[in-house]
């Protein structure tokens, strides 16, 4: 039963080394979340737990994956950055994607009881992946203010329709009351009919979340002397900052520079 | 806070699909599974508990993936068989590999419990994975063979280096004393030195697992009448059979048959 | 100025091989040939000298390349076939391609005079070129009808264009006129209109040219005796054949044989 | 004779756009032209016809894809490059190398009595090719420095060696004369022994060729007046000028500009 006479069978495997010296981002988004929210029950428009446990299951993903230096969410969608010189898995796109899909849902299978307790899960969850190039730093702003926009139209939408669902409207006529209404009629209907100001719900539902490695201190207790020592750690955070403004990279210069 | 502007970077996304009228195989294996089993104190040279959750695993990935028709697996890694003729997620590679990998991890976790009881998952499981085509049915077999003799070989190897570890022996010590030995010297060290006729180990451990999908008698109670109805469905199964030689593939013929 | 600092940028080149055990075709197309054969004054519907020059070419390549077991053109297009078992280039797409193209658009320069004589070349033609993998005999059976089909097709429509043209009407005269015919309507219109029976026009412009080595006898004067020598030899030939039926490729059956 | 039935077989091409918003090179490579340059009697170390040639071949292709920036040549290769924001052919790397091959090695046929005269081709020159991303500015410099260098190290090779057979010894004495000397013992061997001063060789053989597109007068007779009118052009000139240090950038500033 030697091996060697099936060896062959390596050489149909294909390369997939993505371009040296672009950005990589690796989105992973859930499949079938429509069903998997229901079936779980989570509160609309947004369900806090949900959405924590994304931020969790990120930030779990970036503790162990330290090429990662940012990630942005919503929904249940997750974007990961990579630097233009990362040679993480020799930057082989398969590896990569799936990794990182299969990280985040073991995660989030792990920390579910963390944010939903009692109410158990129904079924595994599940995440594709893929990685995408970005040659320029612009290229890279953009896609993140292109999920960012994305997020706060779905979310302006989502809430408007939930309102009006949850004023005793169907989910069909929620839908004709919305037709070919702009970004204004929805803050208008919000506010109106609704008593709902916009602008004023939490930044995690309408800029989704960020986390980038904060310097942070920790505090632990010293293998030695046994007394506490203090150091500084940088440690992965959820921000629910605008990310498509100039302000937050200059806030955080050093996630655009050259490493 | 328009989204178009942001749009032009979708085309930056390549398109992966991969060649039609192939055999497509989903290879994932355990990422970091050294560290994992000495973390979660798995048995050696096999630990039952774990095969038999990798195996849940795969069934839990094929009640969901139908496409899947056969699954092998053997030590951390899986290989899941999907029919020339299928066309899921349009067959692009990165969205197969990703979700298959995503699911078994989930599942990893969900099920842990069931077959490792109170000894706790320290930390999640993460499988990497990747697509590769296979044109003609003999590569296909090629492919499933090279897997289970590596199965074999390794299984060998492993069950004579434990052998010789647990009669009193360091790790340095085992591996210096199977430097360049053949097949028939295990055998032998096995049987003379051990007491172990290594043709009479469990199937498991010598063949590792092949999930093909059975037709299952299935009893489900009637919601018309109240009573038991019985039916058969296919339900994947695993079996410890030699896939190498002709026999397994004349008794499951419907295998390689076109669809 | 040592070399070494720079070669890092090596590593952007991609590895392209495509899929090993499949059939390789690789398609030329002429690009801009509409305004090259319009400069050149090519005949309507059928210029016999570029199809004869084209044929030529392929002769060329197959020569040259060896592996190339059949090659089947039509129009300013050439498909040449590659076995399942080719490794030329170690099967690189990016120099398969390239190299058929160069060598085919190269030997167009050199032959030109041969068939249009003192009518002089005007400027470079132009060719790209591509190659798709097929992995069974029927998908290559079926490349090669849809490339025939499409020569009956395209030859029907022109044979007819060209008549009415010929006969008085300008060109869009003649394209409304047929806008809406069926094949037995053309066939009709060239017969009654024009008294041409579109069955009996020569082969090479109804089925296009299938180019395959035959075994040929060829006479060589001996270095030895200086007496001439017979020997039979695979030559690269044209036929004008019917190549979606069956006949084909049981006239021909080491042409789809494993080597 | 319907196409219809046949048009599955498209599915089997692959798309193979690269990546946006990257430098692109297509760079050519003569096959096989060490027996080409025997048999066409081409004079070592250099021959100039050969060279003039190349350089044509580059300039007509330049003419005819007008998306190319710059050109860089030495011995039998040429590499063209394309601006981070080219869309030629849709940015399809088959289409875009097989074009350039193409184009060049059909101007190499049509241009060759200019250079070589009576002196007959023999047979069909060819041309590999390949298109390489290159993501930032300093990657495409590195990458023309790496060519350059290149030609640096393999001229000064030849030079010496072929001085020294010129002097009389065999090809194999001069490769061992030349075993493990560096770049100072070559320019002292020809300097010492065979009274060459490298360094006043032409600039040609030591920096190979640059084409880049520059402001022209041209003189034309207007078709109105009949009277000869001058406008400038870009035209497509040769340089033989030193492209790793800065000044080169410098003085053409515009080649690296964003488009």
């Amino acid at each position: 039963m030697a091996n060697s006479k099936y060896e062959y069978v390596r050489h149909f495997e294909t390369v997939d080394k993505v371009l040296p010296n672009t950005w990589l981002v690796v989105r992973i988004d859930g499949r079938g979340f429509h069903r998997f929210s229901q079936t779980h029950e989570f509160q609309k428009p947004n369900d806090r737990r949900a959405l924590e446990l994304m931020n969790q299951c990120a930030i779990e993903v970036m503790k162990d994956i330290k090429d990662i230096i940012l990630a942005y969410g919503q929904s249940d969608e997750f974007s990961f950055v990579l630097p233009k010189s990362c040679n993480l898995y020799s930057r082989r796109a398969s590896k990569i994607a799936s990794t990182v899909a299969s990280l985040f849902a073991a995660n989030y299978v792990m920390h579910w009881g963390k944010y939903f307790g009692d109410h158990k899960l129904q079924y595994a969850p599940c995440f594709d992946s893929r990685v995408v190039c970005y040659p320029s730093d612009q290229n890279l702003r953009d896609y993140l203010s292109w999920r960012q926009a994305d997020c706060h139209i779905n979310n302006l939408y989502n809430t408007t329709f939930w309102a009006i669902v949850h004023s005793g409207k169907t989910e069909i006529e929620s839908e004709e009351i919305l037709r070919g209404t702009f970004s204004k009629d929805k803050h208008e209907i919000l506010f109106t009919n609704h008593n709902i100001n916009y602008n004023k719900l939490e930044d995690i539902y309408k800029k989704g979340s960020t986390i980038i490695r904060k310097k942070t201190l920790v505090t632990s207790i010293s293998p030695n002397t046994g007394k506490p020592v203090e150091r500084t750690k940088l440690v992965p955070c959820a921000l629910y900052d605008d990310i498509i403004g100039q302000e937050f990279w200059d806030t955080y210069p050093e996630l655009l520079k050259e490493r």
